[in-house]
């Protein structure tokens, strides 16, 4: 295939065959309509149409995983697969929203599909000169958290919602105090009348940049500017001249636009919240995968993205999370990457198996209740944390190396034996 | 319930108990973790927590309809129901992106759902301050389309990609020669190599301008602007500088910052194109309804807003697309209404039952193939559906008209008999 085709792969579900689902898809992504119409002509179609590059069965249902889809004969089943289709760059061109409008555009209405997820993406590389990329990633945020060779340990402003900026300040003094690398406000807390964020700045930030003059150690906070677009870029210069080093995007409801306008004019590295990404992967046939996902955001410049932890509180299975650690830390367009941010659920017990099977210290390590619940309080909550990651580097099981190390014998008492 | 909360109603299924499911989702919308941390007293959870408002129950289920629910009692079975949480308004305040963080954000991913749709949603009247909503919207499109009293009629450019822009200009001009009052481009092609959007405005614009002069009548020509901001809004001013009076956006793929950001700048109608909006919504217990996604467009400022037609050649049911077009007319804060575009596999033959079935002008009638496929021709086309809109509003059956009116006549044959 020439470099100047962009390559989407999706699994697919159809009461008709996998070849003419394809084709179906192909023509809504480049000429189609309902009858043929004049200046449709074959030599256009060659040289802008969309090609179908691989059809790869995987067997069939009895029934539909979606509503709508209408079967030609009933009682044949749904063929599932996997197939690839380009597209021509110039159909286009560098236009991220209007490849997305045909990538993941009216082909989720297809009455021909009854099932269809976006797989992955193959962005060419001319795509790298309108879109950079994360402008920190994995180097950037270890310089400005000054953490390296292990992974950065964080937690979250609990409660989310409610309390003053003077009472969240006072909660990262906490945190700072018991040795996090890192602290993000929650998703649900941004701009708001009960914790205006040029305050919440003004306070955190005194009392990190105090922290970092007794201690030397600056805790990267990573605020929440989610807002419109004019706010979002005056939240980011009030965090700038406060001396902070983190703005957090709540990306899928600020949107690739929004995102892209502040990756431009952004000084610091964005924590990409993915909030709401259960409606995008909940069902295994709609929507789509991570692997696509995380190359959307990464082109975009997010700089941090949230994948989820092993045994998390949510639905999503170990499995998944380890791909989408791989998927993050896998080079795209010019070779960079984009950190991943374990969370929801985590305490020292996930340690050892998240290192173990992601072979990676190239992570965000967050833990809320893991931290702050520690029976012997926060300083132990990382401490414990910090001590599981130490012997999870030197392979040593948590149960032996915890023997010697009470806060994390603690944890796993409290949170559970080690996975 | 006091003014003050923001209300979101959803469709659940769950392994546990409509209430427990819904206190759940109360909990990550306002103040959760997995453990009781320091600083969440019964004070501030009163003060701050979301509330379940409402409990309706709507059977059960045998099998989940969402992978990764965790059932207490295999076996139990799934209840289903509607449930409508509130959340107090000063935790987020007017910052859309923080509210749609709250109501579409984590709940999609709780283990304790085996489906979550947000139905719908009501906004404070003090969103309004901040959110104006659309700036032209029906009597503002029919203006500048010049268009009163019955429907603004419209086609598509096709082939939506390869045409050149003097292509697209001729083509154009035939639409506009035909009688259109509308023509958009494809949602797929926007600025690109192949048709760079400040050459194809111009191209359009002279046939359009022209036009104009020699008849009287003023093509709106939606182009298609979705592109990164900065681009966008200068998209924009090169359709306004000359003379154009619509702008296409991709809503989905843009964002709801980008096109906020767009509409406090922009001096055109948006029309709103969401493709990929079966994404949101093909599964029906995932993601969001029509309801629900038009009202939060129509606060960013959308002034037109797709919902397919009857009959349409995507996956959705009737019943559906006219729910969609009453909601559009439905006024919300303030007042306003979206302008309903109607479309995808539209001709003459849909028009009868359309406005029976929705007793309203007030809509955007796009036809592709349904004009420029007529078998004598786009102007007999244009003329079929104008036709068609004449005897639906005097209440004539087509077929009845139809013996009176050749253009018609045609449609119904070539397209097929009237629903």
């Amino acid at each position: 295939m020439e470099a100047e085709r962009i390559l989407a792969t999706y699994l697919i579900e159809t009461p008709l065959s996998l070849e003419r689902a394809a084709q179906k898809i192909a023509g809504v992504q480049s000429s189609s309509t309902f009858v043929a119409v004049p200046g449709e002509t074959e030599a256009l179609r060659e040289r802008v149409g969309a090609r179908v590059e691989r059809i790869e069965p995987l067997g069939s249902a009895a029934a539909p995983g979606l509503r709508g889809a209408t079967s030609p004969e009933p009682g044949r089943g749904y063929e599932r697969g996997l197939v690839a289709i380009s597209i021509p760059y110039d159909n286009v061109g560098p236009n991220l929203p209007t490849i997305l409008a045909t990538v993941m555009g009216s082909l989720y209405e297809l009455s021909e599909l009854s099932g269809v997820r976006l797989m992955d993406i193959a962005w060419p590389a001319a795509m790298a000169e309108r879109y950079p990329g994360p402008q920190f990633g994995v180097e950037g945020t270890r310089e400005k958290a000054g953490v390296q060779g292990r992974p950065i340990i964080g937690s979250i402003i609990k409660p989310p919602v409610g309390l003053t900026p003077d009472e969240t300040a006072e909660m990262v003094r906490k945190l700072a105090e018991a040795g996090v690398d890192f602290v993000k406000d929650d998703e649900i807390q941004a701009n708001s009348p009960r914790s205006p964020l040029a305050e919440r700045v003004a306070a955190v930030m005194r009392v990190v940049n105090d922290h970092a003059e007794r201690t030397g150690k600056k805790v990267m906070v990573a605020f929440n500017i989610s807002d419109e677009l004019d706010a979002m870029l005056r939240h980011h210069d009030t965090v700038l001249e406060h001396g902070g080093t983190c703005v957090l995007v709540s990306i899928n409801s600020v949107g690739p636009v929004g995102v892209g306008a502040l990756r431009r004019h952004c000084q610091l590295p964005i924590h990409g919240h993915r909030n709401g990404w259960g409606l995008w992967t909940r069902h295994e046939f709609l929507g789509i995968d991570f692997i696509a996902y995380q190359k959307l955001w990464r082109l975009v410049g997010v700089d941090q993205l949230h994948v989820n932890g092993l045994a998390n509180k949510f639905w999503e299975p170990d499995e998944s999370v380890l791909a989408s650690i791989r998927a993050c830390l896998t080079p795209m367009l010019g070779g960079y990457t984009v950190m991943p941010v374990i969370g929801s659920g985590q305490s020292a017990r996930q340690v050892f198996a998240t290192y173990q099977r992601s072979q990676t210290t190239d992570v965000i390590y967050l833990a809320g209740g893991g931290i702050v619940g520690h029976p012997a309080g926060a300083a132990a909550g990382v401490a414990s944390i910090q001590e599981a990651w130490e012997a999870a580097m030197q392979g040593i099981p948590l149960e032996q190396y915890a023997t010697s190390h009470p806060a994390l014998q603690q944890a796993l008492e409290a949170f559970g034996g080690p996975l």
